[in-house]
């Protein structure tokens, strides 16, 4: 927490941003050499190829390997959620980071099939952000305080880091970034959510509307929309994304509040989000407009809408076979073939 | 093989088709009340709940599971594939069977990723399947008991079964059966393959013409289509969807060719692949109408396009994963949540 007295701290989050590594050509390349060699038409394998050759990149490795993935599950609470805006009370967030350390979530399931490790960070869920109809949700020291504590999730030195998020109030938090992003109108933004239909679903187009409104003149850096309108769970994220970059450890993002962390660091620069895959495009509508923005394109569809990081966690299976096949497979000479 | 000898022998299919088992309407029932219970917004795991609601139809079982899941890839050779249909050569089909064996394919890692058992069936590689252009395919004793030598695909007492295929000149066949039975025209229905392009495609087109045009007035029974116009791993894959029918196993399906059997069964009587699902959409590009006619929506859609049972392998993993959530997480009750 120490980078919270360092004066400016968004400074220092622009200078990583202003010189972030990129990925291992040469390793890259040799991965893609591999690929037309494997004994299989070329590009038969479809996007299985291109997960290989990617994390071949920025893992520098022609033969990357994913022994080590982690799904980092974020955890804060938010004023917001008092305005009844999830069918859900805001008291479900703290019940929910029990049933993550219980083992008895959807998430806990799914790691345990992939065999992934999943760790929790629990971001002061006794104080709630701010309502940021009202107010801003961190101050510039709050949040670059929190973007160093998300840093934490490489500490385990995880191969392949899987994002994911609870915060009961957070589809909201999401979609005022987005609206503070790139504009258009609240209700293009907003939508159910863990549920939200009817009275509230209308509090909460409302309240991101308010909530943007509120800030308007204020939101042409995008570090600003993140620390006005966000919660702590998507600074952490966006601070972990730029740590796996720095470290080169690809990324994979889960639905539509983890994507908003992202949507932050590609407003600051675009090429920031390189190391990231989407694990998944989530049923929330406005999820697969935000990663069309992005440049991602989804691993998985398959309607989900959980959160938890359930969507990302699902997609190591699918990044696992795809490595399995590109270092396990002959090549066409060693399989005497053709 | 004595099915063969019995007169009939597709009166014997015939028999089955009018006489199937439907799935467990309790434990589906029972499934589907577990999965609102679970603690997560109702709905909220999408095509998960949907698959484990699923499984525990056709397994009859309120707690689904996946223990021996099987992958079985027939192999067969055609003697269309002489008329040069194919960038590869008729003599990959026995190199990739032997690559099978030696676990060397990307079927082999994709099957040791999830767990899986992979099973290959070798139908008589060295006395192709006249050529299609000029004669029928099969005779129905042939037929018939190509279909009951697929039956054998269950004798592990798989849970849950992958069908899979390789045969150069295969979606050439495959092609031929679905114009032959949903009519159109030769080229709706062809697609590139293991990557056929210009005069190589041509001549595929031209094939699957030709082939259909000279079965006019004689494929009105969808069984009259698979002799005449199929390949023996397509039959073998027809009888092990029935055989899997019969015992209640659910099936994946693979891709364009795996499905060309569905499809055969699906004329027959709509409901004969009702325990089928959909591993995949391939990049063939008739594989998604064909899908959407059997109503069946593909679990992934990674632009893959191999064969040998790879996207129906793949999706065992989503399988694994939609049932691990099914049985292990909490229910709203059970973990103190709401």
């Amino acid at each position: 927490m120490h980078r919270a007295a360092t004066g400016l701290p968004f400074d220092d989050i622009r200078r990583l941003l202003a010189d972030m590594p990129g990925p291992d050509l040469a390793a890259r390349k040799a991965a893609e050499e591999r690929q037309g060699q494997l004994v299989k038409p070329p590009g038969a394998l479809g996007r299985l190829e291109e997960i290989a050759i990617f994390l071949a990149g920025w893992q520098g490795k022609p033969i990357p390997n994913v022994m080590r993935p982690t799904v980092a599950v974020f955890a804060a609470t938010h004023g917001v959620a008092a305005r009844g805006v999830s069918p859900y009370p805001p008291e479900v967030t703290k019940q929910m980071v029990d049933t993550f350390t219980n083992g008895k979530a959807a998430v806990n399931q799914i790691c345990g099939v992939f065999g992934a490790g999943l760790r929790v960070f629990d971001l002061a869920l006794d104080i709630p952000t701010p309502d940021i109809v009202e107010r801003d949700a961190l101050t510039e020291p709050e949040c670059a305080a929190t973007m160093a504590f998300g840093m934490e999730a490489l500490a385990g030195e995880p191969d392949l880091l899987c994002l994911g998020e609870m915060g009961i109030g957070n589809t909201t938090v999401a979609a005022a970034i987005y609206h503070g992003l790139y504009g258009g109108t609240a209700g293009e933004w907003v939508g159910p959510g863990t549920g939200s239909t009817g009275d509230v679903l209308a509090r909460k187009i409302a309240a991101v509307e308010a909530a943007v409104a509120r800030c308007k003149g204020q939101l042409d850096d995008p570090l600003e929309v993140l620390r006005r309108l966000g919660g702590r769970e998507v600074a952490a994220m966006a601070g972990a994304i730029l740590a796996a970059r720095m470290q080169r450890v690809p990324v994979v993002l889960d639905g539509y509040v983890v994507t908003a962390a992202a949507a932050v660091l590609h407003a600051l620069n675009p090429a920031s989000i390189d190391h990231c895959l989407a694990g998944h495009v989530s049923a929330e509508p406005a999820h697969a407009r935000v990663l069309e923005k992005l440049g991602l394109a989804p691993i998985l569809d398959l309607g989900m809408r959980l959160g938890e990081g359930s969507g990302a966690a699902l997609s190591i299976g699918v990044i696992k076979a795809a490595l399995a096949c590109h270092s396990g497979m002959a090549t066409f000479a060693e399989a005497g073939v053709g």
